[in-house]
Order: C-alpha cells, then structure tokens, then sequence
C-alpha cells in the first residue's frame, strides 16, 4: 500500500506516463526506506571512472560484479546503478532483487580532459533487455563539450520516458570555466540541479555543496537576498529550491571515502534540509562488506528517524 | 530475498534476457503467494469478451476499473491483467501497486462467430507506457483463423521480449474442429498447453480439462500409454507434463461462477497435480469485495499449504 | 479558471500526456457549457454518409462547409466534428474558433453492405496540420469486419495520444449478428460504450438506448440483476455506468430529425441519467440557422440548468 | 466571435497550415489582452539561462513551477514560455488554462563564451505531448555558430509547423562580431527580427533597440535615409517595418528588473510605435505575485487602449 | 582438419556466403559422423504437429525439453532441430553443445486440414538470439496455400542466409491435389526435392519415395525413360539426381515408428542410393534413451561404413 509521502511525491510527476511512475514508485517503494519518501542508492561506476585498483584494491571482493548487487540488496537500499558490464554481470543472477538504473554514459581517466565529455556506452534498448527501472545520465555543466551533453540527455530521456523508464541525471560542474572549489560551490550546485531537472531529469544527484560561492554575478544576489551559507542543511534547502522547489527527487553524493562520523553528519544535514536521500559509492563498497552494511544501516536509520 | 524455489523456476527461463525474468520475478515475488512458486491472478476482460451487464451487474462496483486494480491489490494477487482501457483508466493512480498484464487481443460477441478471430487492441509499447510487467495474448487453437493468431504473437512476443516484457498466453481450444465438449477435453487442453509453450510463453493459462478424449488418434495413446484420465489432479499433472514437463509457468482459469466448495476443491487438485496456480476473474469480481478477498484467502492458503 | 467538475474529469484521463488533457480541456471549456462538465457537439458527416441531398437539400444554405463552422461557434458548441474536405473547407478561415475534431473514418452508402466497413479517410498529421483538438472513428460492433476496424482504431488511438489529441469514438452496433431493433438494444449500445472505452476512447459517442434487450445470455442477466429498463433516464445511467462507471466521457446522438419536444425530452433524460452530453447533426442543421440555434440553446439550457 | 484586427492579423500567414494559425489565434485570443491583437507573454527560462538563486532568490514562491503556470494565467497573460522542467512539472496539472511555449534550446551561463550555442533541449514531440501551442528557439546573430543555430531551427520550424505548432524564435544578437553595446544598436536589432522573420519565425522576439548604430554601412544608410532614431517609439516602428512591414508578430522584452514608471515608459512606446507587445520575465516574477499581477495589468492596460 | 569429402560438398555452396558454408560445416564436422559427408539429425516438432500425448506418452521424459538436447549430444548427432519453445527452454543450458535448426513455421492437428498451411512461429532473430546454426521451413507442395508458404519461405531464407544462416526446408507433398498414396510416390517426392533445392534450401528432407507415380504425364516419361523404380536404392538415387544431380545435402525422414530391421534396411538404402543421411524423430524419442541411442549408434554405424 503506498505511503501518503510516496503518493505526494509521485504526484509532482502528473505529466509523465504511468510507466516512468511505475519505476519511480520501484525506487521509493523498495529496501530499508521503502514508503518514507527517502533513497540511498549504490553507484558503482568508479571501475570505469577511475580505474579497477583505484576502486576495488582496498576491498577485493568488489572487483566482483555480484559482490555489488549483493551489497545494495543486503543492505536495503532503493536501488544500485552501474554501467552496461557491471549490469550483464548480474542482472540475469538478481532478477527483480532490487531496482537497477543503467548509466549510459560513462568517462574515464586513463586521458584526464580539463573540459571532460564522456562516453555513451549503453542505450535505452540495454536498460530494458536489462531489466532496468531507469536509466542513468552523466552532465558536466561548465564543460565546453556540456552542449553535446545536454543533447544527447535530451534525446536519450525522451525515448527512456516513452518506454516507461525513469531518467537519473548525476549533474556535476566540471570544466575550464569553472575553479576547483567552484565545482562544489553553492551557486554552482544549485545551477547544476536546476539544469537537470530543466532537462527534464525524474532523480537529480549532485555532489553536496560548500559553502563558496564561485561566481560574481550570482555572489551578488546571495548577499542581497541573503541566502544562508551555513550550516549545512541551509545549503541542502537551498539546493532542494533551486530544484523545482522540492518538487523533483534531489539525492547527494558523499564524495571519497571519509571518516564514518563527517559522514553520518552530512546525512543529518541533507534529511534536515529536506533532501531526499544519498548515494553512497566509496564510502560503502571500499570496506568489508558488514562494516559496509553497518554505515549503509547507520544512514538509513538517521533517514527513517 | 529471492526462495529457492523461486530461483528454480527462474532458471527455466535462462534463455530469456534479464528484462523478461525481472519481470517473472515480479509476479513470483508479490502478493500473498510472494515466494512460494505459486500464483493466482486476477483476469478482468469480460467486459469486453461477454458485455459489461454480464460481467459487472450482478456487482456493480465492479463497473468502475479502480475497482479491480483495489481488488486484485487487496486480495494479495500476484498480478492483475485487463485489456487497454482498463489498465489506461487506473494505470497512473495505482503505479507499481501490483505488476500488471496488458492484455494485448480481445474478442467480444456481439458477433460470435464459430471460428472466432480477436482483434489487436493494443501494442507494446501501450504495455511499456503503462508500466505493465507482461503482455498477454490469447490463442484459439482449433480455430480455422489461428495461424493468424500464432503470428500476431509470434511478432508480439518477439517485441514483447526484447523489452523486457514478460509474455502470458491464453490457450483456449475453439473453433469448428472442436465440439464444444472438445474445447476442455484433456488432450485438447493439453495440447493447447504445448503449443501455447512452443510458441514462447513465459506463462500459459489453460482451462481445466475434463477426462474427456476428443481426437481419435489421441484417444489410441492415451488408452495404450494408459495415461490417467482420474482424478483432475492427475490430468493436471499430465497438463504440467505436457507444458515442458513443468517447466513453464501453467496456470489454470475455472470459468464461470460456480459453488465456492467445487472451486477449492479444483484448487486443491491443480496444486495437488503440480499446477502452479490460478487465474479468478469471475468467481473474485462477481461478488461484494469483501466476499471476494474470503474466497482469493482461501484459495492462496490452499496454494500456500 | 477551471471549474471543480471539469477538474474531476480531467482526473479520470491520469494515464494519459498533458497534451491530450490539455485538448479534453479545450472542449469542456468552451463554448456556452463551458465548465459545467456537459457538451453539445455539432458532427457533420452525413453529407459522406447519406449523400448530400439528403442531408442538405432541406436547408440548402447548409451545402456550404462554411455553414456549419459558423453553426457550431454561434450556437456555442463545445466542438464541431468533421470529415477531412469539410474541415479542409474552412479550418483556415475559423482557426481556434472552436475545438475540431476530424473524422477518420467513414462510410457512404452508395454500397450499402450488410456488414459495413468504412474507410479511412484522413490521418493524424491531417488533424494536426489542420488544428484539431481530436481525432474521431466510427467502430460497428457486429459487424463481421469489426475486428479490422478496432485494430485500425488501436494503431490511430495510439499515433493520436503520442501527439497530444484527444481520441472520439463513434461506436454504433451493426451487421449481420444484430438485427435493426438490436442496434439500439439497451444491452447492445452498453456493450458498445463498453468497447470503445476498453479501446482507449477518450469520448465515446452512442446511440440512445431503447428498452429491447437483444442478446438471451444479456437478457438473463438483465433481469436477474433487475437492471431498470424504464425509464429512459435509467437506460441512459446504466449505459454511464457501463462505459466505466462514468469515467469516460460519454455522449448521445439523437438520430435522424424528429420532433423538438420528443429531442428536448431525451436530452432532460441524458442529463436526468448522468450523461455528458448531445451530439446533434441532423436535428439542428436540417433546420434553418436561426431555428437550429434556438433548438440547441434550449438544450444547453437543459444541460447547464 | 474574432475580431477584425485578429483576422487582419491570421491573414499575413495565409502560407501557414491551419494548424498554425489556430495555435496562433488561441495566443491572440487569450488573457486579456484577447482580441486586441496585442501580447503580453511571461517567458520562464532564467532558471536555466542565469541560474536558479539570480533568477528566484528575490521573491522565492517562484522557485516552484507551479508559480509560473499561475501567475501568467491570473495576470491574463497570453501565453507561458519555459524550458521542457518547467513545462513537464505543471502542463498536467493546468491543462489548457493557458497556450504554452515550449522552449527548445537553452544556454547557461557556467560556462559563458563569446560565441555562445544553446543546446537543444526539447523537441517537437515534446511540445505535442505538453499539450503546448508553440515551440520557441533562440538564435544568437553575430555569433560564430549562428549557422549552426539558424540551420537547427530550420529543421525544428519545419517539423513544428508540420504539426500545426507556431514557431516562435528569440532572436538576440551576440558573439565576438559585435560589441557590448552593438548588441541592442538598432541596426542590429532590426537586422536580427528581419533574419528571425526571414528564417519563418511566427512570432519574433527581440531587445528594445537603443539609439546606437553599429554596424559602419549600416549607419551610412540610416544617415543618408533619415531614419529617425529618437524617441524609442520610432525605433519600435522601424524594426517593426525591418520585421516584414509589420506582417509578423513582433514583441519586445524588457530585460533586467527595472524601475516600473521606466517600463511603463517602453510599453508606451513600443504601443505607439506600433509594436505587438512584450515579453516580461524577470521584471515580473521576481517581485511578489500581487506586485507582479498590478505591473502586469498596467501593461496590458496600456496596450489594449 | 576438414576433409575431402567436406570440402568437395560446401563445394556446392560456393554461392552461398561464408557464414552460410561455416554454418552448414558445423553440421558436417559434428558428431559422430563428422567429416564423413554423412547427417543423422534429431528432429522434434511432434508435441506441436501431434500433440504431447501422441508424441511423449509412450517414452514420458520426453515431455522434458532438455531430454532432446541431450539425446541428441549423447547420440552423436550432427544436429538438433525444434520449433522456438523447445529451443527456449534448452539454448542456454546447452550453448554451443550441437548445432541447432529453429524450426519456423509449424502446424498443429487440433484443426486438420485437407489443404494446410502451418504457421510462422520464430523468426530469423530468434534462431540468431537461441545461437542456432540453421533455420528450418516446411512446405506442402500440392496444398492450395503452397503458394503462400514459398513466398514465406523465399522472405525468411534471404533473411536468414544475409545473416549467415543455413536453411533447411522440409518438403511434403500435401493437399487436395494428392492421393493419400501420392504424398510419397516417386515423381512427387522428387519433384519436392526440386522445388525445395530451387527455393534455395541448402539442406532438403523429403520422405522415403514409394515406387507409386502419381501424375499421369510423370507415368509417361518414367515408363519411357525407364527410370528404376525398385529396388529402394534405386529410388533413393533418382530423388539425389532430381535435388541438383546430389549437389544440395538431401536426407530422408523415416516417418512413425516402425520395426528396427526395416528402419535399418531403409538407411542401407539410402546410402547405398548415395543420399546425405536421415532424420530420425519419433523412432528415437518414443523409446527409452539407452535404446534410442543404441539404434542411432547402429544408424550411423551404416553411414559412416
């Protein structure tokens, strides 16, 4: 029976067809948080981003494609996403265990772009022989190549909605016009989520924001309209009303792997800012697989409390 | 947590992509009977196939299509399967509520011809918009119109499967080869099974045979091979033997509204005889829904025994 | 601003785009019943259906298409439905004046078979580039071709929908399993509402019922169910219910010309039983313009009353 | 019942298919400026254009989308513009309450070239299935990808148009070929209405043109002519005349927030220099939704006297 | 290493492109008779031309689709050949364990015609998806829908051989135009082969040949051409010349169950008529498997002598 918050949500997706609704109701419906209107999803794509040892050294086992499936679903979480290999690594052995969101497009670091474009390696066709209830979508605003970007989202979304998947954008500031600390900052976090959704993204995941502001213009306003800065949470709201007022399912990024304790604080702050939810990729996989689903539990409880 | 049985009879399937058995593992893991191999659907077609007086008057909620998705949902059904405009009508407001079975041929009689030919009434991609988990199609062998209806699945199935859709197939013997007795008889029936599974179905619905022989040539093996024709769990093992040996999915239809006892006891017989369930469309609609869910308890307890 | 009721309609049409909601909008908002949730339309093919000197030769001013565009606006229907060369003839002179709708299909009788067929006569890009706000299609159930005509219905419902219009289905039993008192029969024109809704009609267009029951199986349940046959406000509730349950928007057409008192009568009983609305051809253009728009002023009275 | 200005206006695009001029005749036709042949239309794409906190962070509430559907529907506006998030995240919710414009190319500023080339963001189909009455496109003349932007529209204002959808086309000089100043100079902004114009834009939207000449043979032939360029309203009539003699619908936008007696000014002028009206964003959304409806009204009360 | 024998025979398919000659290569390099030029193919369309009963009652593992498989492999049998059920429900356990033949069309008994015509039941993509290494037709040269069947079968061997697919085309003579004693005189069944091998069938299966002539001109010409019609052999060797002189790969069927000595006499037979080999079905299944494999091991014992 579906939660009054579940219904709430799916309703900011009146004008999408019954079958997107169907898979984004797998994703909020399914795992630990299941009907509290709160995700923690399982990425997996740091194989083909950074590198296998730079992913999986610390931790053998996940060299392995089962150990992820097996992760994501032992720990209850609403979904796992990976790239094409990952994904026929498995899905056939986990049918219907838990939601998976194929990513189509993926980049890696064996040639390190200042202006990064990544791959598509992987269709809408993929996601269904797949099994999958979304498709997953990589954007770097702020790349000279973002056009390029924008319009293959735009064509892949379309055909993903026609076939009744739901559309997850990782929007991520990457590129010559921006700074290092600007990739993260507030301004810039805000705009990245509202061109995803403005793209017509279901699930929006950026990376959780500090606390600078990158550019003049945008500076300008946050003093006169006084934005708050901190603490953190302050910054989650803002991010969540940059993206459709809430009104499109926002998730953050934990980054690298860091201390437990600097972690379960940034899930404090996205739940208080009215975020809804995680995807945690380093933080879980890059240790023993029950320390992992201690963190993962950990972050669910502060989720469902 | 995917049961060993489950998983057994997902590895019938191993020819299937992981689309198809995703959406197997939908059916086989919702509802009451989640996990326990067994499956009783509710089928609500009649509408079109025999008039909406005939089928909804004697109960006249049943008029209104949100009725069934809340029947079929409330009972704990493993699915619920109706043709486009049903599904069309209630599709958005019960997303991912129960997987769903677009029935994709329907036939009504207002012209009801001896050899009965149904006509398309919806496509794959209505299933994929309206985040259906399976297409049905129904056959008629027997008929003197039913290579057309082994085509049109043919191609249905193949779209169906490369989507990841799941395929159920209706097999009802009709037509002027048969005598009316004929269209139940155990040979017929299954024979129906065989060719339904040869054609490709992940599912096969059948009605429960008598132990009437209809085909001469039939009658000389099942007399020489001494092929049980009592009690019904009997000729429902030898209709499971007859669809792969078991080893596709075979649910059994009881018709029209009968005496609840006569209906367990069918029950009763098709898991005795290895059957893996039953489809209820009239003998759950036709009464008040709280009667309805008494009676479908009943009958998953029997299953679930 | 969009009335209570013309919003709870709208809620019954969740599965389908904005687009098509944005056109079943157009209609029930304009025109004198605008918001109340009832329509008066104004359909215009007899000139291709009976021949053009029996549709006009009595008001000859009613030849030219322009007639009829000017009818429908001034009376203030809530549309105008027409084959391609009438709406052709004047779509560029009233552009937005009124919603359209196109018919697709149509039949002449200069062949007039006992199991009729009509032709396809236009096409979705037609009502596109024409302006249309729906695309219409007459379906016979009983007839032995009708299986060609759903499946011709199911491919253009769906190429309509994809592009945003809304779907008219004319659903008038005949042919050779019917006899002619049966194409009114209260359990035959239940049926075919029946039909055209499972078909994924977003309005459906049937003949007034009379208190003849056609088929023995209907009949039984008729009177088992004691389903009222008099009076005709009840006929016109049992048909409502029947086209689920009030959930499709469903109109009455009032046949060939007859008296005002007889018609204004009808259409007290269409509202008295719950219907949406009139269609009205012959009846208002076989009259001169300012008689036709005293006629339908007095039966919009009726349905805003 | 369309007025004789309205009909004067639907005859210069005799060449356009019905569809077109319906879709046109619903902006001409709606809000309060209807009838008039005059336009006041809200278009929402700073969020994506300027970022999220620089375009909402002054008056909040319109961060939600919804904001937007409701204030350009209360203050009678003729017509809503937004980018595919915008319109998908309330199409379903306000159908046909107001025409819509889909606008399908978009530009941020993370990364702002001097040469800039928004990304197609939407399509045709999408335009269709929001229910909406235009596409909108921007093309950046002096820029060095104006070709590329002048050949995408080609393509898209060719299939809108085909499927009875008006084209409406942002035309606002940039690039390296121009200075700061020169991209309002009035040459230049004659130019780009004369290039939208020519490229079959439906609707033309360009900056109100200041007093500066730009380009060195063009001053000479605006000397040696005496084309007038003060007061503003003159230069209004001239890029009104440079857009097909007035024979297409031109508006102008007002940019920036600024002082509202400032505006009320320009709105005068560009009524007496017999412009169609104006497109008003951010002076409009960025201040409270009652401040907003009164600026609105003075507007449109300037035009329709 | 391939031998003489081998080459000589793909040889004849120098026509054919190379993925059609690695195809039928596989068949003659596998098994037991592999390099001898020699075929014994496992057939098993029975539970769909019979029935289940009528083909597995007698041996009841047969009812299971991995039985086949199995004989097949364990037989030493150059190939499997089934309709698209059997193959499901086997490929993927069997990958690459023997060469398959998806049969394409079948017929079913349910309804049995004087002038039948199978359905189409798998397609060229599914034979490619199941990893198989021919695609099977049959044909009925003498029914009244012959025509029909060819034009199917010149569609699917085209598509099949531009992917690389052999064809094997099973030709029966059948229908209204024959005496019962006719499907297997000797001017039919060699004007069958002909037409198979002129339709492109690279591998043709006909029935043993009687010494019956049916047509009356056939008569003629046989008399005076003094073709021999005794013994076995003899016949054998007309219907080689009469497929190409015995440059297309011809084997024979053995039809229903019949005594080991006179199945065994057929085979000497057939290789001392110089034909390719047999294609064993009910002679192998309908008993239990040890013994199956006994009479092939004997079978092919002939052929490779």
């Amino acid at each position: 029976m579906m939660t009054k918050r579940v219904r709430e949500i799916l309703g900011y997706y009146d004008s999408e067809n019954p079958g997107v609704r169907t898979n984004l109701a797998r994703f909020l419906n399914h795992g630990r948080l299941a009907g509290t209107g709160r995700l923690v999803i399982l990425p997996v794509d740091q194989g083909f981003e950074h590198g296998p040892a730079r992913s999986f050294a610390v931790n053998p086992p996940a060299y392995n494609p089962h150990y992820h499936f097996e992760l994501a679903r032992d720990a209850g979480c609403n979904g796992y996403a990976a790239p094409l290999g990952f994904l026929e690594a498995g899905a056939a052995e986990y049918p219907g265990e838990l939601p998976l969101i194929l990513k189509l497009n993926n980049h890696d670091v064996l040639l390190d772009e200042r202006d990064p474009m990544p791959a598509v390696t992987g269709s809408v066709k993929d996601a269904l022989r797949l099994g999958c209830a979304a498709v997953g979508f990589t954007i770097y605003p702020g790349s000279t190549a973002r056009q390029q970007m924008y319009q293959q989202l735009q064509e892949i979304a379309a055909e993903a909605k026609e076939h009744g998947l739901a559309v997850v954008v990782w929007s991520y500031p990457r590129g010559s016009a921006l700074s290092k600390e600007g990739e993260t900052a507030l301004d810039v976090v805000a705009y990245a989520a509202q061109i995803a959704a403005q793209l017509g993204a279901n699930i929006v995941k950026v990376k959780l924001p500090s606390a600078h502001l990158e550019q003049p213009e945008a500076r300008k306003v946050y003093e006169t309209a006084r934005v708050a800065l901190e603490p953190l949470s302050a910054r989650v709201a803002h991010v969540m009303q940059s993206c459709f007022d809430g009104r499109r399912i926002l998730i953050f990024s934990g980054g690298a792997k860091e201390e437990d304790k600097a972690l379960l604080d940034e899930v404090k702050a996205i739940r208080a800012g009215g975020g809804y939810g995680s995807i945690i990729g380093r933080n879980s996989f890059q240790r023993p697989k029950p320390d992992a689903i201690t963190l993962l539990s950990r972050i669910m409880e502060i989720y469902a409390s």
